[in-house]
């Protein structure tokens, strides 16, 4: 479980995917799967320098994933079980990766006014609430485990599917960071399957449970799938795939898990979303009130 | 950083130390580091049974790692860095990993009035404050960064020469819990001297609030190091080591990292102490309230 603490600061020789720490050019290639540390190395060196667009889509990938992670720490202390404390943790340090690693690359397309990349430190504390670009679902708060299960449930399988066709981007960049994403997401797919299994045929109260905590986050299933000038335009290029067309994959694998658990898929009205826009639900700001102030009390942690 | 969600309940296959599933009986061997899972067979089939001394020692240092979990998950939000963020989260996940091995077998020596297992979840989540053993150390509050900084620089210099010493005890499983958790341990040990030096060697206010963060804690420092009957015992049988003979190694070793960065051993009167005997300090009410809601209303997480 545990890995060498990354307090290097500057010291990126043990930090590289593939074991060749030698290999300091170019080590995005095509199915590179690469870490948050590689990804700042070649934002540094000005190897990877991302289309405007393609910032812009990494910012809306890092945020999902960002806000993910903080929800999901919250249980590092509360679940019901020490084993899962250690899964929702866990999920939640994956999250957290994966959300610096498109944050350091998306800041690298989005300059201070002096020029230089804004690190994903920058992007993290000190965007205000509108500046946010993840969808509403990722906020949606934990509620009672069976909702942190629903969240989770969504969420693994639509990121699965959206991760999986991203490795064949033709941003190099975008392609090397899903490569590596999407092993762990196949993970979380699997967890929040086995516990929405476990949830709905357990006691009449955990089914009930699991039926509301899905009723609960369904309503925010609709805007993952949405697409927009900016993911038209990426589609158009090859660097991304078109949100509506993972609908298909997703509407049918959720479907048989639920199958599977004797559930129906909610029939709920979508929500109006907005999330990609800058447009979030009331619960975002309490959540990056936690997560900001300690940053921005000692700007650049330098005290 | 991904490992697979252990939400098996039971399905321990996969969980085998040194990769051998096929091993079932007498993983307990010399030097073989074995994770919670692996504990948890053992116990479960009858393999590991502790003594009534090894069992109370047991619960003590599974008590610290969990307390310290606990602690140390609140940054997983609220760290100055999201590098930081994940290696406090992987120090409290590992911290967690420890918990649930001892904890798995202290249950084993401390039946239920049924006369099976008392369970990793039943001692951590059903026992009231005074039943608690873990030190007090582990429980003070994080305070700002620098001060869970020295929290961390002390608790990891005395894991790491406890454990070390552990794997040659002549109980097999606190030696194979030992074997894993010093590996895990020698790195949260780099981690916290890092940023020892740097929060010393950095601005005038980050070294003040490191030295303010030692001093807060240092009190809490002279219980680590106490014998008691149970250890004179357990040390007289050579299944422990005395706390007093770490002391010597742990002066030594933080000693040169306070020099190199040009602190001074604070000099600060010991706190009564009293944790290995159920006394503790007010902090540890509120982290328990927290920790043990859910599973105290929804007994057994069944729902």
């Amino acid at each position: 479980m545990s890995t060498p603490p990354t307090t290097g600061h500057g010291d990126i020789s043990t930090g590289v995917a593939g074991g060749d720490s030698n290999a300091s050019a170019t080590r995005i290639t095509p199915g590179n799967a690469l870490r948050p540390e590689d990804i700042a190395l070649e934002v540094r060196t000005g190897l990877a320098k991302p289309s405007a667009d393609a910032a812009e889509y990494a910012l809306r990938l890092g945020d999902d994933a960002l806000i993910l992670a903080q929800r999901l720490g919250h249980w590092i202390s509360r679940a019901p079980e020490l084993e899962e404390d250690i899964a929702l943790g866990n999920i939640a340090l994956d999250q957290l990766g994966h959300a610096r690693s498109f944050l350091t690359y998306a800041g690298a397309g989005m300059p201070k006014e002096d020029g230089t990349p804004q690190s994903e430190d920058d992007l993290a504390y000190f965007r205000r609430e509108h500046e946010f670009r993840s969808v509403q679902l990722f906020e949606q708060p934990n509620g009672d485990f069976a909702a942190t299960i629903a969240r989770q449930f969504v969420v693994s399988y639509y990121q699965y599917e959206l991760y999986r066709r991203l490795t064949e981007s033709t941003d190099a960049t975008l392609a090397a960071i899903a490569a590596k994403a999407v092993k762990e997401v196949d993970y979380h797919r699997d967890h929040s399957t086995q516990w929405v299994l476990r949830l709905a045929g357990g006691t009449e109260e955990s089914r009930k449970r699991m039926i509301h905590g899905l009723r609960t986050m369904w309503p925010y299933v609709a805007e993952l799938f949405r697409d927009d000038e900016l993911t038209e335009r990426l589609a158009q290029a090859g660097a991304a795939v078109a949100p509506s067309s993972l609908k298909e994959d997703f509407d049918r694998l959720t479907g048989e898990v639920l199958a599977e658990a004797e559930l129906e898929v909610p029939d709920v009205p979508a929500a109006p979303g907005g999330g990609r826009g800058g447009k979030h639900s009331e619960h975002l700001g309490y959540l990056l009130a936690e997560m900001q102030v300690l940053a921005r009390e000692h700007p650049g942690a330098s005290w």
